[in-house]
């Protein structure tokens, strides 16, 4: 599957969460409004929305109840998308420019940090406290993350603990908090939200690793950027460790340092003929263990779906 | 008065709320607890906090109630100063390093979201949801301020109006929060916490007309920067829009652009002899006020160490 086909009573709620997103946009400041609806229209695909209303389904279904806890998913993945392009001093994602770089860097960081403020109130009106928890954890993991760079290519068991501990909680940490907020909304067991929170998680670090696969791979049309821009900007991911183990050796792990382009060029090519399978073979073992846990919950379409969301954050291309 | 002395059962509840945000900052980033603990550290007087729990102590007083609301705006204030050091690119604050220029900018961008997402966590801890509500609008009202600089000297008219709308959102917002939080937490009427919004509101006001007073005429050993250092950085505060008015008149408002030293040396001189009394007395009428809101409340210890407070704001010299 390339392509996700979700059902039309899933699109329909997702529809309100984007009215909330925009009614909780309207701010005093003309420039916040602006830029946080630019940021809100870039190309998201309101996954982690769609994972807190799917993860409600599977108990006790009431949009009403379940509707700010998608909405504040989406609102601090905006916030920290918008933070970590500022700290990234990225130009483009998904080839559309920036907040700071169309505006400035003082207005991403108002933006960002306004739309936390968002979430932080829209968290308050879930029907239950430990969704407040949920949430709140999750941003202070993401920061952790942020400051916790992969430092080493070698040895291998280091770059790879590096990694997972960074993208554990770059990404998955707060889809972790997705799928347990939405089973907490739809009234399920302590011990269903931590099953389904253990899914979210290998899901999240499933999805981070195809996006760092992709960033060597990908349509750059598409990704709006050249291929292997992690590497080139200095960022070691999991293709590059791998392709360093299975042959490209000391020198393709120097290259990390290096500013000449012909060096990169080889680099990259390196990386997506060495690195790429085994990294793909991580992601799918990730999303197996993922979708193991959910055998605890009886077949439903809803369960058809997540499954369905789970093979795509796989084989997605972009 | 030149000092405030707060009764040492205020103070020994407000180490409480420290020892709350010295747990708060443990973090798995080793760095984000040592520059959150810089921050904290950096020469701050928890004003805000002991406004929370004075303002509980008018109704029905219970610290654990109210320690979480106190924690919450004193960790809000933390993560608003250092991100607002980082849009200013100051390097300096009351003499200390800021944390962007002591670590870095992605640091301080990280501290302040990890601070704000703690305040998100601390705030749902306290007894009544309208305390989410208030904390979340002042940090949305404090990223507004940011983003609306005052851009004209004159007409005065439009100068005043952007000043107050500025100082508003920057620094009266979150003392409101703090004074209706706290009379929340101690169980006040809706009328009572109005009220002492209201009240919060303008000594908000008066403080951040008094830290710009300051920033002419304060001692730059205590402030840790040189006399004017918001003119000599371009930034329009009261002082110079009244000393534009009596008698600076063209030539003083056309120096806001100017990079000359001699120049500016001769404007701030200029303010610190044109601009302050009004400026004071504009503080003044506006305590007074505040003062006024407190008529409602009968006499009491606490309320006497209330107003010493708003007197305090007034006459500090740092």
């Amino acid at each position: 599957m390339k392509h996700l086909h979700l059902p039309s009573i899933l699109l329909a709620d997702l529809q309100q969460v984007d009215r909330v997103i925009l009614e909780r946009l309207q701010s005093n400041a003309a420039v916040i409004t602006v830029a946080g609806q630019h940021l809100l229209n870039s190309g998201g695909k309101r996954l982690r929305a769609a994972l807190v209303l799917l993860a409600a389904r599977l108990g006790t279904y009431q949009l009403e109840r379940v509707l700010h806890a998608a909405t504040t998913v989406e609102v601090i993945h905006a916030a920290s998308l918008v933070h970590d392009d500022l700290v990234d001093e990225a130009e483009r994602r998904r080839g559309v420019a920036t907040v700071h770089s169309h505006w400035d860097h003082g207005v991403a960081l108002m933006v960002g940090d306004y739309l936390f403020a968002v979430a932080a109130g829209e968290m308050a009106l879930a029907p239950d406290p430990r969704i407040i928890t949920y949430f709140s954890h999750a941003v202070m993991t993401i920061c952790e993350g942020e400051l916790s760079p992969v430092t080493h290519v070698t040895p291998i068991e280091t770059a790879l603990e590096q990694y997972y501990y960074k993208i554990g909680c770059k990404t998955a940490a707060l889809f972790a908090a997705a799928t347990k907020a939405g089973m907490t909304s739809g009234g399920g067991s302590q011990e269903q939200i931590d099953i389904l929170g253990r899914f979210g998680y290998d899901l999240g670090l499933a999805f981070q690793i195809v996006d760092d696969i992709l960033d060597f791979t990908g349509d750059e049309a598409l990704l709006g950027k050249p291929a292997g821009s992690d590497l080139r900007q200095g960022t070691i991911t999991l293709p590059l460790i791998y392709a360093v183990q299975a042959g490209g050796g000391e020198k393709l792990a120097a290259v990390i340092d290096s500013h000449d382009k012909a060096e990169l060029d080889w680099a990259v090519a390196e990386v997506q003929r060495l690195g790429i399978d085994q990294s793909h073979a991580d992601a799918r073992k990730l999303v197996d263990r993922a979708l193991r846990y959910l055998e605890i919950f009886p077949d439903s379409p809803t369960l058809q779906t997540i499954i369905d969301i789970a093979e795509f954050v796989l084989e997605r291309e972009q």
